[in-house]
């Protein structure tokens, strides 16, 4: 008997990461492929420029408002990030057609077509709705086949009845045989471990970081973790992001497993103690700038719920909001306007493949292109210098995603937050390198300062003080495939947590405070 | 109020961090003292092997002899690894004078001779008790100049009683300001805390893995967690290891803060996906490794409870066991003997060093010692094949390190066993190096095959099949400081997790059960 529910939860657990790895998968592959078609058009009509900012606007409004359209028809749930919500449910408020095949949809779609427009919106939140809503409606399959199937054959057994009431009970047993409680009492904490282990998957495939993504979920939406869950998190999300990887590898995106985000910092000597001064002061305004992003968030979203002639019309028409916000934005990032001082060109994820780079951007910018420099090139402007850039980069991406993030689509914060934190350190790196330009003696030795290491650690501490948590330090590592910093990063996320979580409650909370 | 109760939470745990720092470190620097004269009077002595043999033999009998003697008249509480005590006052149980000044010492003195001896004991399970007594202390000391605090200035509180009594109360409020029961509820909370952050310290300080170090602890000591330990184990983990590691800068032994046993793989493609099935395979054989290691230690423990005219004899004249089996293991390790076939001359940390190497030892056996080679010669024999050497020492090793964990000494299972893992791993590794002697082909791209990361993941998988734990893959990452076998390792600590709990409890498990 126990063999057979074993059996089941693996089987559930697996079913479960091969679904979100492929949904993941083609998720990424469809935006890839949206955001190549974009940059050719923009490509193409060079020289042209009001044509070209024709397509540079027009692209992004199309992509949002169909999101915004999309969702608003098939499943309103679907819009936001999803970790507030699912906050709510485990801790036992039922919440309305938020876990249903609709909703799925809805997200999906919705949230392909958001990634592919390069807005500022992360895919990390309703990645975690994704998969929850995944492992909701999968145990609930596997409850009807699994009820046939235990009445069958076990039904001389006295627990059988808990089993078919669905593999949320079934899924409930301890692994190890040990005792547990009657059928009601195992029944919603059945449900609750299937919503932590979906929460798992969804940010362990987002990104192909099991370890992280099992750890950041405890950390958001628990109070009190079971160990046993833990366990199953892992499993679920490695095999998870084990398929994601080889679906790349397979589709010769990458030549074989490794990090997404993949750094190439020197091993020997990562950083000298002298520099943790310069790490803990990266920690320290992070967790300032993580509470005011927070802060400005919930402004936005209050602003837009008072009672004015302006927000009646929005809710009126529901997709100008979106149609505009997304015009300010890309016209602000229109690369041969505007955005030539803020790397408006460069995607997300170019974004922070370049701010990760090895390079020491102040020190190359008045050199001829070294090479291997690729994409990072956007941000080394001939009049203007690496810093003024880097600071209005920060400045207008700051508040470009605390609001994109309000849109009615399905958006999360991580990534914009985490492009915002990478930007912030490497800003600090490149100071710290122009003001110890040979780098700092030690012991007879001196190193070159990394920028790029700053920029790893400030991410982790911005995103680590806008959800409150420090397992933003594991998916850094795992994204970024080193170790190296480990330690200066732990000090950072926690002296960023600690300044943070003594002004504002985290994003998640301010926005269920928002919604009551 | 709560600033109070705060800041008093911080100073506990930096207090605690800061503690344990230093106790790691002594025992650290003492018992690599120990093994340099251990090593040096071997140097030495060459050429007389009669002197030698003798020089080998007793210094190790000497100090297991004196920390068994010690923990004997001390406090016999030190005896063993400490975990699976600290397990079962976790779920609640009194164990006697288990948190006192005397275990305290008795188990640092007997742990620092253990380790000096070279014998194969590890320390981390030694480390949990010692970090555990060390909260307990610390809260206990901390409450009587904060109950005096409280009295004084905030009496009119309601809630003062509950501070009063102790940091073990103050210490389990939340830090959120969230709403907490009365006194009574809270207090043996507030203990569990403080035992839980103290495991977690313990771990984390001992190897420098703030990380590894709280997930392990949450994974081998609770069933429930509370998130807010989380948060705190990782302030006090990260704060520990932080000085642990500065103190090795400052000593001069390291020039910056790197990982313990660092490794030095290729980071562009550190595997090839062909070579999973052989990780797949570790990661199995290492679940019924894992289990065998766990079962034979048990029967040794039983057979020495056998009531028979020998354990009879032995429990009369404690002594002569621990010395018997070390008079034992130093004759079969003695380099000029036996142990030139099992590279006996290798203190455990130098094991380790050289089976994460970067060589393919196969192919480096019939050439001369390459530069940077170091102590990985030990396993290059004239005349015997490196796979004869690598089964010998982990046959030889295996059944060393089930009996030396019997000892009536403090000593735990973690590093022997990590040691065999990592022992495995290699072998197996050699052998696909040997089969593939080009390595594999994939996409037109030839790489060598790398024994090193197949010893890194032996070792996580083995310590994971014996522990029943996960979080040995990040302990892992951390000590090595590379991450770049991240998916393979977890694949493969998950496999032997999944062999091992269907066959064996945990050793800690385990040793529980036979002590009852």
């Amino acid at each position: 008997y126990i063999v057979t529910k074993m059996g089941e939860d693996w089987i559930f657990l697996i079913l479960l990461g091969l679904t979100m790895a492929l949904v993941s998968w083609s998720m990424d592959y469809a935006s890839a492929k949206s955001l190549q078609a974009y940059k050719w058009i923009h490509g193409e009509l060079k020289g042209n420029v009001p044509l070209q900012y024709l397509a540079w606007v027009t692209y992004p409004i199309i992509l949002i408002v169909f999101a915004s359209l999309f969702c608003h028809l098939v499943s309103p749930q679907a819009i936001g990030s999803g970790i507030p919500e699912l906050k709510t449910i485990l801790r036992g408020v039922v919440l309305k057609e938020y876990l249903t095949l609709k909703a799925f949809i809805a997200k999906v779609i919705g949230l392909t077509a958001a990634l592919g427009s390069g807005m500022p919106v992360g895919k990390e939140g309703p990645f975690v709705h994704i998969a929850s809503i995944c492992a909701a409606v999968l145990s609930r399959f596997m409850s009807i086949f699994s009820g046939v199937y235990e009445n069958d054959i076990h039904n001389k057994d006295l627990l059988v009845c808990a089993c078919a009431v669905g593999v949320a009970t079934c899924f409930a047993a301890p692994i190890g045989g040990k005792s547990h409680a009657t059928n009601q009492t195992q029944n919603p904490y059945g449900y609750t471990d299937i919503l932590t282990v979906g929460c798992a998957v969804g940010v362990g495939c987002c990104f192909g970081t099991p370890l992280g993504g099992v750890l950041f979920s405890i950390e958001v939406t628990s109070t009190y973790f079971a160990v046993r869950n833990y366990w199953r998190g892992y499993f679920a999300a490695t095999f998870s992001a084990f398929i994601f990887r080889v679906l790349s590898v397979w589709n010769k995106d990458a030549v074989t497993i490794t990090a997404l985000f993949k750094t190439n910092f020197r091993m020997d000597f990562p950083f000298d103690l002298q520099e943790l001064p310069a790490f803990a002061i990266i920690g320290i305004s992070c967790g300032f700038l993580g509470a005011f992003f927070v802060y400005l968030n919930r402004q936005v979203v209050l602003f837009m719920r008072r009672p004015t002639a302006l927000t009646r019309f929005l809710t009126k028409h529901r997709l100008i909001y979106p149609g505009a916000v997304t015009l300010i934005i890309s016209t602000l990032t229109f690369p041969p306007g505007f955005g030539q001082f803020m790397a408006g060109e460069l995607m997300p994820r170019e974004c922070i493949n370049s701010l990760f780079d090895n390079f020491t951007w102040t020190k190359i910018s008045d050199l001829p292109a070294p090479p291997g420099l690729g994409r990072s090139a956007a941000w080394l402007h001939p009049h203007v210098s690496v810093f003024l850039i880097l600071l209005l980069f920060f400045i207008m991406k700051f508040w470009m995603s605390a609001v994109s993030t309000t849109m009615p689509i399905p958006s999360g914060a991580f990534m914009p937050v985490f492009i915002l934190g990478a930007a912030f350190g490497r800003l600090v790196g490149e100071i710290m390198a122009t003001l110890f330009p040979n780098g700092i003696l030690f012991d007879g030795i001196v190193y070159r300062i990394l920028p790029g290491g700053y920029a790893v650690i400030g991410a982790a501490a911005m995103t680590g003080a806008v959800t409150h948590t420090v397992s933003t330090a594991v998916i850094c590592f795992e994204l970024t495939g080193q170790i190296s910093h480990i330690l200066p990063m732990m000090v950072a996320v926690i002296l960023a947590n600690m300044v943070a979580q003594g002004l504002q409650p985290s994003l998640y909370d301010s926005i269920i405070q928002v919604k009551k």
